[in-house]
Parts: C-alpha cells; structure tokens; sequence
C-alpha cells in the first residue's frame, strides 16, 4: 500500500506531516514523498524544509495520493507538471485525498467537478469555482475522494482512512501510538466557534498572524 | 523570539512540526532547526527526513528549546553533544520544553531534577529513574520546563506557550489559522481511554503496530 504524499513550495507542513504520522504506521504501508523535482523543499514557513525522495515521474502507481495546502496552492494548482500527474496517477488510486487548500489543487485537475469536498475556511468559497460543492465539515468523504479542512485536521482524516484501509483496530493503535486525545487550551479552532473579528482579521490578512 | 528545535536521528516527524506550525506564526518568531550536524535528519519512520539548517554549535542563544521524542531518545539521552548543549543554553532560554519521550533527554541532561513532567504514556515510568517526578497529564508546566505528552501532545503544548509568549489573542489566531478543532473518530488516543488489551499489546511492541 503505497501513499504518495505530493510536496510544493510553500506547501503548509503539517498538513502532510500529520497524515504522515498516521499513514506510514499502517502494517505493510509506504509513504513516498513526490515533487516535481527530488530534493528539499521549502515549507510556507520558510525555515523549514522536507525532502522529497522521488520525482512524479518516477511515482506512478500509488493507491493513495495526499495533497496538502498552503499558501504555494495558487501556483500548484496552475502547474501543468502537478495537473497532469494527479490526472494520471488519479484512475489507479483507492483513494485520493487533500488536506486544508490541496482541494483546490484535486478541484483544479478537474478530480472534485460536482463532488462535495472540503477545504481550510478561508478558501472554502473557491471551491464552487473549480467546480466542487463546498462542504463546510472536518472531512468529507465523496466516492474515493477525501478532503480534510485546515492543516491539523489532516490528522482526523488520515484516522478515518487508516480505518477504512486496515480496520478500526488498527487506526486505534495507532491513534494511542500517537497519543491523539486532543485537549486545545481555546476553542477557536473552527470559523464557527472563534470570534467574528478574529475570522474577519485574519481574512483580511490572508491567515498572517497580526501582533494583536 | 528564537526557539531552537532540536533534531536528532529516530526523532518523531510530528513531535516537532506540530510545535513548529504554531510557534513559527508568533509574530517576530523564529524557528531553528539544529542537529549536532548540519543536514538532512532521518525520523523514526525512515521515509521522511527533516533539514537542520545549523549545527548545535552555532545555536548558542535561543529563547526557546523544542525537544522532540521518538525511538531514537535511547542514543540522543546518551550523546554528550546533546547533553551538553542544552545545559550550555538552558540557563538563558525562557521556556525548555519536551514532547514525548524528549523528556527523557531533559531529564537526563540533569534539567528536571525534582520537577513534575509527562512523557509518551510508555515513557512515563522511566522519567523518575532520571529524577523527574511523572505526571500523567497532557501538558505540565513546571516553572520555565514545559512538557508534553505523546507526539501529537505538542501540538497543544504550543498553543500554551503561544498565548503565554504573545498573548490569548494571538494564540486563538493561530489555532484557527491551523483550523485546530478536533474530531477523532475514535476515542483511543491516551492510555486511560483505550482498550485496556490494546494499551497491553501496544506495551509488549514497543509501539509498533500490529496487524490487528
């Protein structure tokens, strides 16, 4: 079982590493990191950076590909090399899956057209222009396709997966393995529970955290 | 505002990007990764490596130290470079904190003497053996020490240290830029809630995940 994890500059970290850590702990499973090109690639942060072991060319029969988010989705999503690799790889798979803005990316393949699916808050509304149905839930399941919301809940989709791929004994493992009992100090994690100007704020900003 | 993640071979991917991803959005911040060798950092799960963009030897001021844990917490609690290099900074660092079984190397550095500190749930009998008083919670804080529980703990260990480094305000902004608001599908993410065979046979594999 080989998941393909797709990498881009300016891809947000987490949003793949979490999946990562749930995915690659899977009996039996492989997770390759992809990008146009082997080698480090820079994270939306800058200061970090995660290697990619193999080129797409070389990656051509996953059974799951993940797609992360992050500010670099704007220009991912108009790179014809990332397109057309999703749209190759895209028939083969069990299931293909996003994270946070790597919908827009799976939506700009023409892999989400009249599907629901999710995304991070802030670019939920793009959706419906590449031809997806925005669903505003942590994660969507629609047929094979799969969308997380914003960068952490890349963690909660790639439980739900490790479920349907090696059954709920084994996704429970390995959420005790990670110790995955979520206690957030504050309850602003979602659009619908922060408050209104903190949402406005940060859609003003582009999600750049100001010196409040 | 300088934090300093400390990276060493068999480090836990998660341990630190989930820190890494609240804490780099402070505004002002700034994150380091540093390893006793500048370069590529393999993690425990092998496919996945992290860049350390500077050598211990040349981080000699941080405000912060991230000590992630992992399988490879046995080799880094006996290295003497690591050692000594967090009793060389922690004396000038605002907070030194832990994630997983890198409270293991804090204490052996001599760091938690006496003070009350959590781990990985499997790590936590080993804390008093290196003079740390065990404590079963998510996140402890003891004066400037601050620790976490298993892998994904860090993750709200950050956002504590974000609201006390920056403020409620500017931590709530974080947690709804990464869209922290969790649902795992399961209920088996701390020792206390699990299946009690399944905490058992976790136990006698040392984490690794079975075929269930």
């Amino acid at each position: 079982m080989q998941t393909a994890a797709l990498l881009y500059p300016g891809f947000t970290a987490l949003d793949v590493v979490g999946p990562y850590e749930i995915l690659s702990r899977i009996p039996g499973a492989e997770v390759v990191f992809t990008a146009v090109e082997a080698g480090p690639v820079r994270t939306d942060m800058a200061s970090l950076a995660l290697t990619a072991d193999r080129p797409l060319a070389e990656v051509t029969a996953p059974d799951l590909v993940l797609v992360p988010g992050g500010p670099g989705t704007q220009a991912a999503l108009a790179d014809p090399a990332v397109l057309e690799w999703l749209r190759a790889v895209d028939p083969g798979t069990t299931w293909t899956t996003s994270v946070c803005s790597g919908s827009l990316i799976l939506a700009a393949a023409g892999l989400l057209n009249g599907r629901r699916a999710t995304s991070h808050w802030i670019a939920l509304d793009t959706l419906p222009l590449l031809g997806a149905v925005p669903t505003a839930e942590r994660v969507v399941f629609d047929g094979k396709y799969a969308t997380a919301a914003g960068v952490s809940a890349g963690i909660d989709l790639a439980l739900h997966l490790a479920g349907r791929l090696a059954g709920d004994a084994v996704a429970e493992a390995i959420q005790l393995v990670v110790e995955y009992a979520p206690e957030p100090p504050y309850a602003a994690g979602s659009a619908a529970t922060a408050p209104p100007a903190l949402v406005e704020t940060l859609r003003s900003t582009s999600l750049a955290v100001p010196a409040l």
